[in-house]
Parts: C-alpha cells; structure tokens; sequence
C-alpha cells in the first residue's frame, strides 16, 4: 500500500522544501519513496540537479520525478492513437504526432493525478510526496474522482436514454477507448446499471483519496495572519472534497506562533525558516505524518443508524455553509466547492429532517 | 478599450498586495477599474471587506468582484438548459439544477476567462486587475484561446469527416450551443472552412491577449535567488502563450536588488514590502502599466519579407527549447507549453531551411 501525501498553503518555496524533507524523512526510515514536482525550477533548484519526466533514484530509496504535462501529454495520445488504429477503420486521428499536442487548462491536474495514479499502482513506492500547487487547484486534482463521477452517477440515466448517448454507446471507438482508460465497461446496459463499479478507476479513486491511510495532506504556513486565514481556508475546502489534512507545520524563524486555537484540533509541529540545503533540522521537526493522518477528524462520518452524515468543515462559519437537496441530491456548499453526498441506500432519496452546525461539524439527519 | 493586467510570481500575499495596489493607482487616474479575484482569504482580508460575485465599488472608479467558479458555473448551467429546452424535443439535462454542479479541474479557468471576456465586453471598465494564481495555471488560462483555436485548426478537417463529426453537425442541440456560447457557425461546412473567423470567440480572444494594449502581465518577485528563477521561468513561459510581459515589481525590504541581468531587457520597479493597508508607498512606487507593455519584447514576431519567424524565449538555455516540423505544424517547446505557430498563408506548410537561439531570440527561417 502506498502513502500518498501532499502540502497545502500559500508559500510555494516552504512547501516545496518540507515536501523535500518529508521525502527525504520517509526514505531514511527505509521507505522506498517517490518525490514527485511540476516542471518549475525551484524543486531542481533545492534538490542541485536536473530532473526528468522519468523517475531517478537521487538517494537510497529515494526517486524524484517532474511532472510535465506536455511530455505526460504525449504519452497518452500515443496510447489513444494505438487504440483508435485497432478499432477505427477510417482512423481520424493518427496522423496528429504526440509531439504538437498543446496543454490546456485542466490536463495538468487530470495528467499529473493518473501519473501519479500508475505510480501508486506500479508496487514500487511505499510513499508518494507529490509537490503540487499547494492551492485550490491541488484540491481539485485530488477531487477529481470523486467530482467526475458524480457526473457520471447524475448524468448516467439521462444520458443512456438520450440521442447522443445511443451514439456513443454504439459507437466501434468510443467503447474500447473508455474501457482501456479507465478500466471500465461502458456499454450502455452496464453504464445505467454498473455491476463491477467497485472496481472501476473512479470509485477506486475515491476510496484512496477518503483513506487517510492512502492519500493525506498536512498544512504549511508562516504565523502571518493572513497566511494563517488562507491555510484555514484550504483546511475547510479539503474537507469539501474528502481529503483528510493530518496536521500544520509552521514555519517559524523564532520557534513562536499563536495558532494553536486556529487549527485546533490539529496537531502542530513548529520547523525552523532553514536556508535551502540544510534539511536536517527540518527533517528532525517534523511529525509522523501516518500517524497523524490516521488520529485527524474524518471529513464526513455517515451514521446509517442513527440516519446522520457529519461533516466535519472547519474554516467557514455558519453563514458560509450552505445546505440543500434538489432533485435527488443533497448537495453542501462551502469555499467554492459543491459536494453531493453519495448517501448510503437506506439514506438515499430521503427527505431532509433537519440540520445544525455547531463545532465545525455540520450535522444533517434523514 | 479595456486594459487586462496581471500579475504572476511565487508569493501569492504580495502578488494580491500589488494587484489591489494598481487597481488603486489606475482609479486614482480617473480609469474605471475593475478588481477581480479568486474565492480565497486574502483579497478581502487585505481590502478589509467582504466580497461577492457581482462587482461591488468599494471606492470611486474602483469595483471589486470575486470569481467563485461554483456560482460561474451555476450561471452558465442555466444558460445552457435554456438553450436545450429550445432546440431539444426530449432535453436530456432539465431534470439537474445548477446549484448541484461540482467544479472540475480547468473549471476555474475557463471560466474565470470568461467572466473577465463579458466584464470586458461590457463597455463598463477601462481597466481589469486580475488577481489570479499567478503561476503556470494562470497561464494555461490565458493561453486557452490560442490553445483551444490550435485544436479547432488542426482537427477541423478531421473531424468533419469522421462519423462522429457528422452526428454531432447534424445534431439539433450540439450546432445552437456552440453558436451561442462561442458566437460561433458551427455548420459542417463552415467548421471546415470558417469565413466569419476572425470575428469568432476564439480569434478575438487571441487577438486581445497578443496585443499588449489589451492584455499585459508584470512579473512580482523578491530579490530571493528560488523567487528570481522562478520569475525567470514564469516570464519565459509566458511568452509561449503569447503574453507580452511589461516589467518586474521587485518587492524588497531594503530597497536592494541585484535582478537587473536576470531580466533584462525588462525596467525593474522596486516596491517596499509594506504592512497590509499602507498602500501609498507601494502605489507611488509603481509603474505605468499601460507604457511599459507597449515598450516590452514582442512574444513573436512574423518577417514575411525575410520569410522569418522571431519568438522571444528568455529565462530558458539553448537545450530547453525544442523546435519541430511534424506534419503541417511548426512546433516551439519550451517551459512545459508547446505553441504551433498559426503562420500566414505564404509561410505556412514550408519547411524550415534554418533556426538558431541567441539573446532569448530563436530565429526560425523558411
């Protein structure tokens, strides 16, 4: 099983550094650890070499890789072209080279999550330290299971009965092409009603990223308030898409801070402003992130008994919460992200019968 | 004519500092100003208010607006389900309400894009201040028409003729959505052969962020050698997507600085790194925005006469580009971004005869 584990805040080059201590930590305890960054010169930079899209081992047990959505790119359309050539007579594609392929918004994200995606299930890492953006678009990315198929839970009926679904189901690519993808059976009886959804990539997806012993991420800030104001922030919109964040690791130059309360009930583990290179008196403050990942609040707890969800949505208050069920779904608004809770059968289609928020948990009952 | 200024750089507090910065010197000047940022703390903790939505002025000349991309998606959802309600005998999507959407990675962007698209068509403001990621991300939105135009160009015609070309032309719903949406005659015919081009969403979209009197980015860094390099990176990068970059905002305690070689041949403007709400001294210390594009290297520049292409790269070395001729597409490769150069009618589809690197400049000759 492997440990995925991500930083969010404000401070690009801090979070680039614990995330290089953090891999450099998990590597010395005999963890066969990925180190994996965006094409940006500051990971290079810290580190003293060059990287690649390809991992290289730069210490025992310890790789780096850098994302780079172009070349990433590149090799998924080659695998899409060898796909449409099996299945197309007429191919419309294959005579667009891999080579010219331009990145648009969203595929850094969708790319750098299926890299690290195949990276996870290749066996060879006991740990992944992704150094993503660190913002509202690294929790995106790690949403993106759980978004994506919400779309597909919401639009699946409607779409299988409509003209266009009809098309695609008997289309001779598009089937072959989303199955090889995505491990997954697309014809339009299995699509309406999916037998095997549990093992398909999404829900498989979404399993990992609710794990707190698969996929977590811990909060890096400075004591500055408004750093501290933008890493609650980032605390409660994780929560939004199921992320578990296990701890704040401050980083302050006297050891001081005052943001206990700020973070409560988060553990904090204060680390010194070290100059790029020295890493060992970052390395010796930080926390045993398994652990905390394991003891930190659940983002949503479902009680099928007692016919209750909690969610636990610290960083907003009361009036930045927002609750409704139309149609179908019981959706949670909060800092700019929808969550449409996949309620259980015995929940599921049920009537609202009330709701509170208090603590930071907002608590609704059936 | 509405003035486009961003800002990319590292330091998300300073960068947002210098944004509410400028929108203040440019109201100060009698422009009519909008401020827009993302749905994150600091912007409203730094302007001491809270923010939403829709433009709110918060001084003479000077309004603010937050993009949350749920409510922006929400608002172009009903678009949408008003147009399938037209067009589609059987709508397929009536039955979801916009208040259930989950934003997806590229969300953001896209349509952050398009809010400020319809700010600036709205004849309202003489200036945007965009206060976005600022980091490779904000380019990829940016650089969406060129890239979504590049696709459009290069697989019209293969699209077109395929099967799923000609459903999706003769489909009753798919031809009016994308005409509203893009101002686009997406007939068969004229997707293969678009006479009314140059007036469609894309090429407008194009045109106003190649012009440095429509759209600017100013580089904000402190004299910190990681900040400087990945300034360096960002300011290169933004050239492959067309973005002319006007200057560098030097944030600096002391007044010190020693970038002037790092970004030449762009002025460097030295700001202090003022408190939140002393905004005088960081306004007086600001450039002219508007001069300073205009005067700027030019992303690209097409010889006709000399049958030569001049794409200005700075802050990458000779081996980080990487220059190709795959079919019919001249492809540049630099910083994490491809650009296939959309050449004029007597260059394209002619070989390359020569290309060399020197002062930031590749030289492509045909």
């Amino acid at each position: 099983m492997t440990f995925i584990l991500t930083f969010l805040g404000k401070s690009g080059i801090a979070r680039t550094k614990i995330a290089i201590a953090s891999a450099k930590l998990l590597a010395s305890q005999g963890k066969r650890v990925l180190l994996a960054g965006l094409a940006e010169p500051a990971l290079p930079i810290l580190l003293g070499t060059t990287l690649t899209s390809d991992p290289q081992e730069i210490a025992p047990n310890l790789q780096v890789v850098q994302f780079q959505a172009s070349v990433l790119l590149q090799r998924q359309w080659e695998e899409v072209k060898k796909l449409e050539a099996q299945y197309l007579r007429t191919p419309i594609i294959k005579d667009v080279y891999g080579e010219e392929l331009v990145v648009l918004p969203g595929m850094d994200n969708a790319l750098a999550l299926n890299a690290i995606r195949e990276y996870d299930a290749s066996g060879k890492y006991d740990a992944i330290v992704y150094d993503g953006t660190g913002d509202a678009s690294s929790l995106r990315m790690l949403g993106l299971p759980e978004s994506l198929s919400w779309y597909v839970r919401r639009f699946r009926q409607l779409f299988v009965n409509s003209d266009l679904g009809k098309t695609i189901a008997e289309s001779p690519l598009i089937q072959p092409l989303i199955s090889t993808l995505f491990n997954f059976n697309w014809t339009a009886d299995n699509f309406a009603q999916p037998t095997n959804q549990v093992n398909n990539f999404l829900e498989k997806g979404k399993a990992a990223v609710a794990d707190p012993r698969r996929v977590a991420a811990f909060l890096v800030t400075t004591p500055e308030p408004i750093e501290v104001a933008s890493s609650r922030y980032l605390w409660g919109s994780a929560q939004q898409i199921g992320i578990t964040v296990g701890g704040v690791i401050v980083v302050s130059a006297d050891g001081n801070h005052n943001v206990t309360d700020e973070f409560n009930p988060l553990p904090i583990s204060v680390v010194p402003d070290a100059p790029a290179g020295e890493w060992r008196s970052l390395i010796d403050a930080l926390p045993d992130f398994a652990q905390e990942a394991i003891k930190a609040p659940k983002p949503i707890e479902i009680d099928v008994h007692n016919r209750q969800v909690r969610l636990f949505l610290p960083g907003f208050d009361k009036k930045q919460v927002k609750l409704t069920q139309y149609g179908p779904e019981v959706t949670v608004e909060a800092g700019d992200q929808r969550r449409n809770i996949d309620l259980p059968p015995s929940l599921s289609g049920k009537s609202i019968t009330g709701a509170k928020f208090q603590n930071s948990y907002l608590i609704v009952s059936f």
